[in-house]
């Protein structure tokens, strides 16, 4: 038997993965999750069919949504991750020696079960800054009574339980849950894929409403759809392209241990250009 | 009948692209030349089963391939194109008004026949400064006479006849076939794709003992393997990131006619930026 996974997008353009085994698969009461044994990317999270990593290909999705957001902050101590059940997120906030406590608030804990015994290396659960909540993610931003230095967003795709993490509501709430040199980030899907496009120029209308800085930034994924993903960047003042920032990243990779595979000094500031057709989106 | 184009690198990873109808396909004496209606990219043209470009993705591609060498240059007048028969790359480097003459040596005249019956809008082949020459672009890069300011080498995968585009001969003869402000710019492959890392690091192990200048630079391209997609430049000096050349992207593009759908003066110096793993592999 041979096995592949397939996910589409744009109608019947899509990915195809060679799967070598399915390792667990299950309804829980949010999502589909699924994990694969997949022929050369390691082995695969999917949630309701939709690639959200490969072992070999998270670096990129953790390290993008994570540093720019945590460098741009002056002293970022107090972490809130929505959804992040992986892991990964959690595991390269905690690089930043800065940091005191995560809370990672996810809202299906089958995705942290699965992730801890099918995706050990991903995250780094032994760590004693990380606090995990099994927990819907909106509620408890609206309810947050010790705001954060940074909120980052760590949802599926907008159209199962992460919808309402698209709506502007929720991006009021972010703001009124981080103090006042708060930084947000958030995953905001692939420009190539048009169904995405209302969630993403809904994001990025509420970003610039409610936040006095917002930008769109870029990564290459190579098993989302085609390749290039979006990211927000959101604060009450932080600008990621400060000179302040910049110093920040110089001086705080080395602190690291390891050297990351993705994200570096050029990175920080170059996923800000957008190619034309990108921008016209927003 | 449900028809779809499967084009795998990685083992079994691969793209999935809906097929309408098969317009053309043949083998020519030097590859496999196909043309097919898309369910979401318009046409798309494949060679030897690997996607060379959609209606709708391929102004990526031919604008990161040009722009980047014709900025960088001070005045560019005698362009050579290697391969490019789908005119694509000939058509972006007209746009810039001080260019004189295009020699396009395609070495296939099936993909240029094919290009103008079923991509008639990619290329601009009414243009006069277009020169069409149905030759072997390694051989007439070694025998050419008067040299040029920029050549571009837009072939196919180091696997099928452009496999010498990739080789160190070939690299030195196109320096000797640059005049003395000359820039070279060319397509080398995914990164993401281990088999090509070979003629990835033999390119850029040459360019660099070659030319006085040499640098890789990426864009996102969604049918390309992974989305990412890497493109060599090389020059006698120039630099793409000089004040000078900065100047004319900004003075240049106003004068294109239309805007451009990828390439602006922020992608100019973005592209440069790697991330970590891709400044690995070279």
């Amino acid at each position: 038997m041979s096995l592949t996974f397939n996910e589409f997008y744009n109608g019947r353009t899509g990915l195809t993965v060679g799967v070598q085994k399915v390792l667990f698969s299950e309804q829980t009461p949010y999502q589909k999750v699924e994990i694969l044994e997949t022929d050369t990317w390691g082995r695969m999270m999917a949630i309701d069919g939709m690639v959200m990593l490969s072992e070999k290909d998270e670096f990129v999705y953790h390290e993008m949504l994570t540093h720019v957001a945590l460098f741009s902050h002056p002293h970022p101590e107090q972490v809130l991750i929505v959804g992040g059940g992986d892991g990964g997120t959690a595991r390269e906030v905690m690089r930043h020696q800065s940091v005191q406590q995560v809370d990672m608030v996810e809202i299906d804990e089958v995705v942290i079960r699965t992730s801890k015994e099918f995706l050990p290396d991903v995250g780094d659960w032994g760590n004693p800054k990380l606090n995990v909540l099994i927990e819907d993610g909106i509620e408890f931003v609206k309810n947050i009574e010790d705001p954060y230095d940074v909120i980052i967003i760590d949802g599926s795709d907008p159209l199962g339980p992460a919808e309402g993490l698209f709506k502007t509501d929720f991006m009021q709430a972010c703001y009124d849950g981080l103090k006042d040199n708060g930084v947000l980030t958030a995953q905001t899907e692939s420009p190539w894929v048009q169904d995405y496009h209302k969630s993403m120029k809904q994001v990025f209308a509420a970003l610039d409403d409610i936040y006095e800085v917002s930008k769109i930034y870029l990564a290459y994924i190579p098993l989302y759809p085609a390749g290039m993903w979006s990211f927000a960047f959101a604060s009450k003042g932080a600008n990621p392209l400060s000179q302040q920032a910049m110093q920040r990243v110089e001086q705080g990779l080395p602190t690291f241990g390891s050297k990351l595979n993705y994200y570096n000094e050029d990175i920080h500031q170059s996923c800000f250009a957008l190619p034309n057709f990108v921008a016209d989106i927003i």
